[in-house]
Order: C-alpha cells, then sequence, then structure tokens
C-alpha cells in the first residue's frame, strides 16, 4: 500500500544533507564532515570493569525496567559531577536521564510546540533541531550571531517583533557549527532578556566541558534565577556517544512534564548503560578523562588551524573556537558553497556546506571543519586537499 | 516562569494510573498490578560473556555513534531467529531497531497522526497507546474484542463508518490487558479488511513469542501480502527490558521513512546493547531461553487460575490466556472498579482496575492481573487476599 503520512514527516525531495554525507562515505573521500568524538579515547577498559561490577552486584535490576526521570545513582553523579562545577543549582530532583541530547531536544519540542508556533534559532545552528521544530510544524525565526554567539539586539529585536514565541533554542558555548562562545557578560543579557520576556530558553550545551584554551564561563543556566532556562547536556562527547544517554536540568515541575513525555517516548532510557555510566563516574575521575580529551583536540584544532593560515587562500575566514569540535570558514565573494562543496568531494575531501545550519537565509561560503576525530596525517592531507580546491574554485 | 505547554502535554488531572501505582508501591500490599518479566531468569551471565566478547573486539565501534536503521549485525539476527520462524517474508532492509516497543508506537504514531485524525484500537488495549495517540491529537475510536480478539464484523462497521481512518492498532497475541488471541481465519479476514480498505495496521507482539499451551498462530504480517501491515516487537519480554530495544519490520519504503523519524527522536538506539544483544543471539540459542520463561509463565499462570477458581467468589469471569503475562477478570454487576481497587487495596492487594485500558467507555468490574513477576507464595497469599476483598466488597 501507499501510506498516508502526517505533516510531521521531513520533506525529503531535497535532501543536500543526505547527497553530503554519501560523498563524504567515498572511501577515497578525506571527510572533515564528520561530528563524531575521538573513539581511541573511549575508556573502554574503565567500561569493562564498571560493566563486571554491575553485572556482580545489580545485574538483574540493570536488565529490568527502570524509572521514567532516569536511574536515581546517575542522577545524583550528575549534581555531584556536573551541576556544582558548572555554577548550577539543583538537585536530583531537578535532573532527569534523556535517551541522549537528540531526544530531550524531541521532547521539549513536542512540550511547547503546536502547529504554527514560534521558535528563535541562531543562525547558523544545530541542523538536526531545525528538522525537529519544522516537524512539530514550528514557524522558526533566525536570530543572527557575531563572534561572540546569539547577538542581544537582534535577539530583543525578534521578542518584540514576536511576543509570541515559545522557546528560543541555543547553543552558547563552542556552539555546532560555528565553535564560537558566547561571553559571561551577554549571558546574563541573554537570561535577562528571557526573563523580561517570560519566554523559556533551551540550552543546549554538548561540548562546554572540552575546553582547551581561554577561561571557562558558567552556562546560561547558572545566571538563571527564575526558572527559564533549561539546560541540557550529554554523556556523548565525554564519555562514548554509543550510550544514548545526556541530561535536562530545569525546574521540578518541568521535569515532572518533561518525565511524562520522555516515558511516552521510550517508558525510559537504557537502564544497563545507566548502571555503567553511574558506575564510571563513582570509580573514575571524569574530569581526568575529559583532559585527555581536550589535550587531544587542542592539539588537533592546532594543527588544522596552522594549515588553515599555510595552505587556504588569504581571505577565508575562520572562527578560533576555544573549545569544542568545529572550526566554521568562510570562503569570500558571493560563492555558491554546493559548487564549492562538488568541486572539493572531485578533489577527494569533503566538509559540511553552511547551508543547511541556517534555518533561514544561508552565508554564502560558509563551511563546518571538524577535528575531533581525524588524526595528523589525515588533517594535514585533507586540509592540503581543501586548500587546493577552494583555490581552483576561486580562480575559475 | 510558569511554561505554556503545547497540546501535546497529557492531562494529569485525573491521574488515575499515578493513584493506582502508588497503592501498589506500598511495601505492605501485594501488587499484581505489574508487568515486568520474571528477573529472576534474565542471562546475566551470558550476557557478561557477550560484553567482554564486544570490548575485547568492537569496543570502540559499539560506544561510537552509529546507525539510524539499527546495528546491520543485530537486524541479521532478528531476520534470523525471528522473522523466518514467525513465518514473516523479508530481509535486513524491512528492519528498524527501535528504543523498545514504546519509541516505535510514539514514531510511527507521529508518522500517521495529525492533529483530529482519527485511529481505531482494541477496546480495551495498552493504556500507553492510547496516552501517545492522544499527545498527537488522534480522535480514537474503539472497536469492541470477544474471547477471540478484535471483532471483525465491529471492524468493518467503523472501517465503514470511518473511512478517515488513519491507523489501526492491534495487539493480536496474549493482548495486553485480555491475554486474548486471535484465532487464524480471523488474522486473515482483519488483513483482507485493511487492504480492502486500505488503511495500515499497526500490529504490536511484544508478548508472542512466550506461548505455554495451545498451537502457534503466525502473526498478521505473515498473512499480509500488500505491505499494509506494520509489525513490531520487543526484546523485553523475551531477553531483558533494561536495554529498551524493539524492532519493527514492514515494507522497504516505511522503513526508511520510520528510520528519518527515529532519527529526529534518538539518532539510533543504545549502540553498545545492541551489541551486546546481536552478540547474545549469535552465541545463544534464543528458542531454548525462551521455553524456560514459558515454562515459569505456565506454571505462575495455572496457579494463579487454580486460586481463582478456588478463592474468587462464583461468577467471576476470566480469560485463558495461552501465553503472556496477564488474566483479565471481571466481577459480576454493575460495580464500581476503582471503589473495588480502594477496598483491595485497604485488603493489601493491588491489580490494575480495566478503566484505563478503555480509551472509551469501560467495562464494568473488569481488572488485569500480572503473574510474570510474583513467587508462588506471593501469588497464593496475593489470590487469597484479593478473592477475601471481592467478597467483601460483593456483600456490602
Amino acid at each position: 500500500m501507499t501510506f498516508k503520512y502526517s505533516t510531521h514527516l521531513p520533506n525529503t525531495e531535497n535532501d543536500t544533507l543526505g547527497a553530503i554525507l554519501d560523498a563524504a562515505a567515498n572511501p577515497e573521500v578525506i571527510s572533515l564532515a564528520g561530528g563524531l568524538p575521538a573513539a581511541e579515547l573511549f575508556p573502554v577498559e574503565d567500561f569493562r570493569a564498571s560493566a563486571n561490577r554491575v553485572f556482580d552486584k545489580q545485574g538483574a535490576a540493570a536488565l529490568q525496567y527502570g524509572e521514567a526521570a532516569g536511574l536515581p545513582a546517575l542522577r545524583n553523579e550528575v549534581a555531584k559531577n556536573f551541576l556544582k562545577p558548572r555554577q548550577i543549582e539543583g538537585g536530583v530532583k531537578n535532573i532527569a536521564i534523556s535517551t541522549g541530547s537528540e531526544q530531550a531536544i524531541e521532547q521539549i519540542a513536542k512540550m511547547f510546540i503546536d502547529e504554527g508556533d514560534t521558535v528563535f534559532v541562531e543562525a547558523p545552528t544545530y541542523l538536526c533541531t531545525v528538522d525537529v521544530f519544522r516537524s512539530f510544524g514550528a514557524k522558526i525565526v533566525t536570530v543572527p550571531m557575531d563572534e561572540d554567539g546569539m547577538r542581544m539586539d537582534a535577539l530583543e529585536e525578534a521578542l518584540k517583533a514576536h511576543p509570541e514565541v515559545k522557546l528560543i533554542y541555543t547553543i552558547p558555548t563552542f556552539q555546532n557549527p560555528t565553535g564560537r562562545t558566547m561571553p559571561v557578560e551577554r549571558r546574563k543579557q541573554f537570561v535577562e532578556l528571557a526573563e523580561k520576556y517570560d519566554v523559556p530558553v533551551l540550552e543546549d550545551d554538548p561540548y562546554g566541558a572540552i575546553r582547551y584554551s581561554g577561561e571557562a564561563v558558567p552556562p546560561l543556566k547558572a545566571f538563571d534565577k527564575t526558572g527559564n532556562v533549561i539546560y541540557m547536556s550529554s554523556f556523548s562527547k565525554i564519555l562514548a556517544p554509543g550510550f544514548r544517554l545526556g541530561f535536562v536540568v530545569a525546574s521540578e515541575d518541568f521535569i515532572v512534564n518533561f518525565t511524562l513525555m520522555k516515558q511516552m517516548a521510550d517508558l525510559h532510557s537504557d537502564n544497563f548503560s545507566q548502571y555503567l555510566v553511574a558506575d564510571y563516574l563513582k570509580h573514575n575521575d571524569v574530569n581526568k578523562h575529559i583532559e585527555k580529551i581536550s589535550a587531544l583536540y587542542k592539539h588537533r584544532f592546532e594543527l588544522m588551524q596552522s594549515l588553515i593560515e599555510s595552505e587556504f587562500p588569504a581571505g577565508v575566514k575562520h572562527s578560533n573556537p576555544e573549545g569544542g569540535m568545529f572550526i566554521w570558514c568562510q570562503v569570500p565573494g558571493d560563492i555558491d558553497t554546493m559548487a564549492l562543496f562538488n568541486e572539493c568531494a572531485k578533489q577527494g575531501v569533503a566538509f559540511v556546506p553552511g547551508e543547511p545550519f541556517y534555518a533561514g537565509d544561508s552565508e554564502s561560503g560558509t563551511m563546518r571543519l571538524n577535528f575531533s576525530n581525524v588524526d595528523d596525517d589525515t588533517i594535514r592531507e585533507g586540509m592540503k586537499r581543501l586548500g587546493a580546491a577552494i583555490k581552483k574554485f576561486l580562480d575559475k
């Protein structure tokens, strides 16, 4: 039969991203398009030790159904390891475990968005969030950024123009795709605006712990006194994405409602993996592990940055992230980024063109480069090919 | 702040089920209200062996991001172990892994239901499905059952009255909550009606493998030549629910679209657990394990059934399941089932009253009893208390 689907289904007729990922998957192409953490740093043996402890003492419980809000032991470890150090107030009742950040985004979208509702996102932003918001029929308003993240003058203008807005989505630290970080003063302004206009803010912070230079900046949630900020983070970048575990931190009232929604989505997150990660956090110093990740990413970032200077034609601008996994570049002139992508793929190198990260009009010549999951030789060869392809494209 | 939520949020003002679960959680109350598999049969040591093999050879891959449709090795094992033996045609491309059955239900609901769309469910049915359908604004039409499951005359009547129907949801084998199973002839009729009226059927089959008497009946999907039936099953009842792993079997076209939706829900299911379960299925005879579960449940079912005969007042009707985890009882007369529940809770025993399982009008005096996760002494004492409480209630 031919199914008659709902309006929630994505429009796949113009699948730019699919074409990009297909090109990047060609084994002869060096891919700087990914968004994967470095697998060689996954603490496999520590997890084996945790698995054995869980099987020894909690095997049956870990394999049984669990609590919708998440394993209490894991929520305790989250409070201890990730709330206090990030200057976020709150305890176990303010925390729910999600099946990765993606589930938190989808369920929070479902909680706020009815068909036709307005939401704000940064331009550019994490493309899967835009897909999720669209799947619930959201009208998406983009707020422009500068090197310091979302512009507060533009946000206030948008808030005045759209008093009906239901939610503001932001990645203030080591943003995907730009790598940019919002400074402290602007964060305070952001929280004040959210309070003044009575709008919830969804703060997505998957990368914030992975800082390799500069001073730590507290999340927006640290400045939130009124409960407007819903904070979410994840174990995917600091431990391992395979477990699909993330967490949401918000007012108790919000957590109760989030838990009701999450229960409809998958009853609860993988219980066995929650036991594993809770045990890992109890028996290991996760900050030492994060330091290892940061050191490796710092090295890869600096290598890629130096190759932008030496291999790319003059005039290519790039962001200067102090953490995270991405550099954002912009090739000068009014160029067709997809044509540039195709030229680069021909030269055996792939990246993610800027276009899919924009919910509205995109900025010409933008691209996202990933350095977290590529070794030195691959970075060198990839950047050489990329530099040559950009030069050839600009010379045309 | 006070959040302004969407219409997707459940109405919790009249939380019958919450009150029931609270009463059942009282440690002095014997709970026959659960729906949990017997934890003492979880193959903990086999999973430990699998975990060690996965850590040895595939540690980094299992901890990394995976494929949205599911781990190919696991989908292969599903095809081998669960499609052919259930007489379902199809291969890996017809299979997607879901984060438990619950996710399949939510994402398929999202795929078909726009605000105001009509769906059919059995009366009574799995209550979480009704919650999910309602969260997308579905108009729910109930189709009555008899001892052989959904009535086909009633279904055809509903199809004629509601040509706009988007989806029919059914649990044809060892149904939750009734334990009833639809015979082969009626299954064929069901599939013919779905084809004739061009409506997709969501066949939910979490319990079908756990049969302890009678002849095996193929799922509806085995009779489906036109792709109308979307089949779903789960590892929760035959291996362990903690992993939150299930699978959907349908036409390739449907699986592509399901995968797009699932990707927005959590990117993919827990990769590590998928490696574990794939390895378990490769190295163990899952059918032998299912035989152990069936033998234990047969014993517990027969004990509970004999106690219905000896402890309950005459006139209490009950279903005669040939598998699964539940017996459905009906106390005679026009009685208030919640009042009966409260009387029983006072006597120290809990069940799930029928009411929440009905999307429309409920049948008086109905209750669901679970026997899968209670030992003999608990069943004996619980049924004694239940019988006494029902007698006392009826004598009032």
